[in-house]
């Protein structure tokens, strides 16, 4: 794929349509991928995000530790991949190995870029306030990626066990909103 | 159109995709819509959602005195109505009554339902540690309502600047994940 930086300024219209995404974190010795729905815009620039991410996951500690990920974006094509991602565990198997995806090297963090994802957001965590009661960190995205060929990215959105809608159709209305 | 009660345990599945949403509140004198998409879930049951909520919009000051308010959830034919409430201030005028829509009483909060929503969660505010420094609010979800002749609702989903993502076809994968 053809990976460009992508303005800081544009991301929250990459989050806030609500995609499933791909979490990638690295240890010192392992990297992991996690599914993860539950995330929200907090900021437009620099860009924060909301994220919760469950103790019971392999990814919590490494990130507490770390202070460092990266937010992939998937698209139709990668959905056995994500659920297969969700399904599993970072402390028995090797995520990128067993479902074929390829570790990129970002710019800013350890964590890497899942290549085949069509949006890649490095991000570190600035808030760890709400993480005790909530699991919820808070991220600053520090560099964004995109592939500029793909118009409308058919993401891919969680509707609870298994079930996804598939980005249909664009429309644009006119507005004055951000 | 048929409104019934709906599973609290079953919210998730509502908003983990991330429609855009239409937020009511109600002062002592007046009620309000607010356009938001800026939401994520933090808790599966009691279901418990953040929301991002700017200290300029009429909204903020009606929440943090009632401590109440409704998600409602919109699709597609209520597109340009959405843009419109996103577009405008209840300071300035009435939104139910400039935009057509209809006010159903609640069962549990003050704010109204709108009545052309195929869903309206009723909520409670329950955390405003993060409103002073992320206009951040955390909100309990106390009574769900659903239309449920509507299988796969055409919700909308912002991509910023009056673009729209509207949900697409559904598919099922099998998945372990809730």
């Amino acid at each position: 794929m053809s990976r460009k930086s992508f303005p800081l300024s544009k991301v929250y219209g990459l989050l806030e349509p609500g995609p499933v995404v791909l979490l990638t974190t690295a240890s010192q010795t392992k990297v992991n991928i996690m599914t993860m729905s539950w995330c929200t815009m907090m900021e437009f620039e620099p860009p924060i995000v909301g994220c919760v991410i469950s103790n019971r996951n392999y990814t919590f500690n490494i990130l507490k530790a770390t202070k460092e990920c990266v937010i992939n974006i998937p698209t139709l094509e990668l959905a056995e991949k994500v659920v297969g991602c969700g399904n599993s565990s970072g402390r028995k198997i090797d995520k990128f190995k067993v479902f074929g995806l390829t570790q990129v090297t970002a710019s800013c963090v350890k964590a890497p870029l899942i290549g085949e994802c069509y949006a890649n957001l490095e991000c570190k965590v600035v808030d760890e306030k709400m993480v005790a009661k909530y699991n919820f960190f808070i991220l600053e995205v520090l560099k964004a990626w995109i592939d500029p060929t793909r118009k409308d990215p058919r993401t891919i959105h969680h509707r609870g066990r298994g079930v996804f809608m598939v980005a249909g159709e664009t429309i644009k209305l006119p507005s004055k909103m951000k």
